[in-house]
């Protein structure tokens, strides 16, 4: 990892660049979570959701805050990320209060293990602040219990769960691909540099299979067949 | 003001009531603010929605736990408050964008006000609680300017936006005089105690005159007439 990343102006857009679609991610992740607490069934569920919604904005300060230090627009270097992002939320628009709830814990968890991956690659002081926007562990145990429950009250609510988990994924994944294609300093990074680790592509299939052995285990937690 | 207001139940009860209420429309004013978050023009003003948003829910947590400390619990303290609280934003749903911000901005100050002025007759922590939970005032300036740009724009946008803000007056009221008429506890509360100060029929009336009176400085801040 370089110790002046700030002199390499690739390696600063990449940053740009990662730091902005995570912001919008949170960003369409808080508006998400608001609306599924307004359909939540009671009042503690949406107070519950609410307290998710509220945490992803939470890290959005933080994040912009470094934009400017790098001297980039934080609206700006939202923006690239804004169709991919919205097009995964189009495409997976949960029907019910069930649907909604496992698009936030699976949905969540991917976005979290593919940013800390991507970390990895990074200096110390961009690596530590993705960390900490990425971390919400506080709210699983709400979601696992519900999923939980309403599948033993139903279980052919898990049949349909798990195909809503796969699709998630797919979705995701072909939304990441979209990303990885447009956006040239992005695909850069993870191929490294002189004085930067990066990925081969044996190192790049590891890594999804890193991220596929932890979808499914989140699957597990749901009681969910991946 | 009473040195030991827990030993009085009846007042007790009126504070877990107004601490209920103002607990419930914080929760039911993120959700609005989310909802209008969703529908900004632009990434700036999303942003700046939801960190109003965030914001409201952000009261929440400290709330809560006083309602605890009181040996209430939080869900079934606002419980009483949903049915006005939610019947006001039925009536007042927003039929764009700058309605939205001048119901956030109007609607905020009203409520603000009212509860400043029930706190000024409770204990010192609890006040002081409310105090805390009410201060919003880092966003007024983001509403301020988007309802003024928009009225120098089309003039009549202003008597559009006057009407509605003299509706959500009238709404508040309604719903108010509803409340009022269900929790006696509440209504003893402004009536005072033995020991506790209180308002009678005159001093009722210069309240809701300065009620009135800071909700037309606020319509004159936006550019409208009360």
């Amino acid at each position: 990892m370089t110790e002046s990343p700030a002199s390499d102006p690739e390696y600063v857009a990449a940053v740009v660049d990662l730091l902005g679609a995570i912001a919008y991610g949170e960003l369409t992740a808080f508006e998400h979570l608001a609306e599924d607490a307004a359909s939540a069934p009671t009042l503690r569920d949406k107070v519950a959701l609410a307290a998710m919604a509220s945490a992803e904005f939470g890290h959005l300060g933080r994040l912009n805050e470094r934009l400017e230090t790098l001297g980039a627009d934080p609206f700006e270097a939202m923006a690239p990320f804004q169709a991919p992002i919205d097009a995964f939320h189009e495409h997976t628009a949960p029907k019910d209060w069930l649907e909604s709830l496992v698009k936030a814990y699976v949905g969540d968890g991917l976005a979290r293990d593919f940013y800390r991956e991507i970390a990895a690659l990074l200096d110390v002081d961009t690596r530590d602040l993705i960390m900490e926007s990425l971390d919400s562990t506080a709210h699983s145990a709400f979601v696992v219990e519900h999923v939980r429950r309403a599948i033993e009250d139903d279980h052919r609510v898990g049949g349909r769960l798990a195909l809503w988990g796969r699709r998630l994924m797919g979705e995701a994944l072909s939304q990441a691909q979209r990303v990885a294609a447009d956006r040239d300093a992005l695909t850069a990074l993870l191929a490294g540099g002189v004085d930067r680790p990066g990925m081969d592509l044996a190192a790049l299939g590891r890594m999804f299979n890193r991220l596929t052995e932890r979808h499914a285990q989140r699957m597990t937690e749901l009681g969910l067949s991946a």
